[in-house]
């Protein structure tokens, strides 16, 4: 029975969403458990239609909620009966495989570091949201939680990210690249340089830089990155689709024509809309904690943290921190 | 007379591109001569149907080509009668106003270092190109001049981005912000953190961090970045604008009623597209050396070099490079 603490206040839809998600998780899972971290008497009118599954949840009653105004390292120090830090203890002392929130990033961060605790050999977790290409999707590594990096994090990072695709994904031999200004080696700034020959030399398939150009080509299954490069390409890949299809719309609504080829062509619509949302495809997995952690969208809606609570609990069952903990073990040090 | 020299060698299309360009813009500017640098035996021909505006061409031969294979340094230092270095010597020289080539760009940036030389005060010249973002343009500097940073440059690019906003584009009161990940002042990487309060005393009207997701919504006009993230941003626009039509192509022609719609609504689709062709604007301007420098996109047809020309020529009659050098003569250094 795979065991996953959800912080049941986490998200913009808390805790309707997230109790939602944790029914739909369990329908689809007979071998889950999943404990709700929350204030229980919100929670416990929402459990009320769910008799088949409810045996299998459990409500742990919290008195403290970390939101986005609070100061994430503060908060994790003293908000103890919070539900992130009392999810991520959890994890820590064996009565949980995995954790699952929409609430704050910075919080969840925070308590990964403080509370779980990093991975033997990782200097810094990372967090990795899968994203959209239209083809399929590519996992970005690191995506904001360490801006100034040193070329062996990425290092780090390009081990993780092949790890999760393979375990997580089921995917064979996950093309590895480094997000950079140029195709060649010796192309980038000082810590792309730098890190290009730790990855040509690190037991992944490394298939070189990739630039700005082809993040969104299918060129690579993992794109390796510092947190700042790598924030600034999710948020713009956000902000781009969704100027993109605005102009579109207005200009579709701008004559008759455009009008009525837009209603015609609404289904089709749709569907690119599906494929570019990537809340679709569960959370971002916070890669080189001591344990199975998944950070969900804030705006998740239920399926979304039912997908994100899938992803953990995969996560812990196919070992994702143990094979990052032993992969590091074996390997030489980037500087050997 | 404002003149421009051309190197007409630079280009995907030349030199019967930069010839039609230059035609273009003497006809429809009188106050205009233009230089064309490249092989005479090559442009002749492609000049005889210009009587109206051959007086104001001069073809001036040279026999060597830096292509985007040379190594920009050494191809500006050993290759002296190539039409990039002739063009750059000529503006040094006062023989030309202003320089413009779609050509490579590493050489464009050395020779703008190397053959014409930095403005005083100006550490790192830049390159800044005009991008859309459905409602109009926002300027980036720099896109990829300068990879490694110190906060001192990000002022400096800051300053002459107002410059080029006030003077060419006749914008009053440009809004320049700084590229980041995150809204509020303590947010980023510890250059963007260094350059925030330097931009807060700069003499510019400073609206603070631009994060990704915001790049494309019309909340700066000049956004401020190092090199690399604004390579980054560029390059990734030009993909993901690549990727998400062909998703909505692709999706509209998998049903009848999405062929049908797009049919219908071609016209919406073409506006759309126009509407995010960069090379739509021109090129990108070379701030911060002594002259009006201009590089075209490569791909760029006649009538976007004619645009570069024009950009270049209303550089040099509003004294873009003289007012950034006095700009920085009168103001304070950053670590006062």
């Amino acid at each position: 029975m795979t065991r996953i603490y959800l912080d049941a206040m986490g998200g913009d839809n808390a805790p309707k969403c997230t109790a939602e998600g944790a029914i739909e998780a369990l329908r689809a899972d007979s071998d889950l458990r999943i404990t709700l971290g929350g204030d229980a008497a919100q929670l416990t009118p929402l459990l009320m239609d769910c008799d088949d599954v409810r045996e299998r949840i459990t409500v742990e009653h919290t008195t403290q909620v970390i939101t986005n105004h609070d100061s994430p390292v503060m908060a994790v120090r003293t908000m103890k009966d919070s539900s992130i830090v009392r999810g991520m203890m959890a994890v820590r002392d064996g009565e949980a495989d995995g954790f699952v929130s929409a609430g704050s990033t910075g919080a969840m961060l925070a308590a990964g570091m403080f509370r779980l605790g990093r991975l033997d050999g990782i200097d810094r977790p990372a967090l990795a949201p899968l994203m959209p290409n239209g083809k399929g999707y590519f996992l970005l590594i690191d995506s904001g939680a360490n801006v100034d990096c040193k070329p062996e994090y990425l290092r780090q990072f390009a081990i993780m990210g092949d790890i999760y695709m393979r375990r997580v994904q089921g995917m064979k031999e996950p093309r590895v690249g480094l997000l950079n200004i140029g195709a060649e080696s010796e192309k980038g700034n000082q810590l792309t340089k730098e890190t290009y020959p730790l990855l040509e030399k690190a037991p992944v398939h490394f298939v070189g830089n990739v630039e700005g150009r082809d993040v969104t080509n299918d060129v690579a299954d993992v794109i390796v990155a510092d947190g700042f490069a790598g924030n600034l390409i999710l948020k713009f890949m956000e902000g781009m689709a969704g100027t993109l299809l605005g102009i579109i719309k207005k200009e579709l609504l701008s004559d008759f024509r455009g009008k009525l080829g837009a209603l015609i062509a609404k289904p089709a619509f749709k569907r690119v809309k599906k494929l570019m949302d990537y809340t679709e495809v569960g959370g971002a997995p916070l890669l080189g904690v001591k344990g199975a952690v998944v950070k969900a969208h804030g705006s998740s809606n239920g399926h979304a943290i039912a997908c994100a609570i899938r992803q953990a609990a995969v996560m812990a069952r196919t070992g994702v921190a143990q094979t990052i903990e032993e992969t590091l073990k074996t390997m030489p040090q980037a500087d050997e």
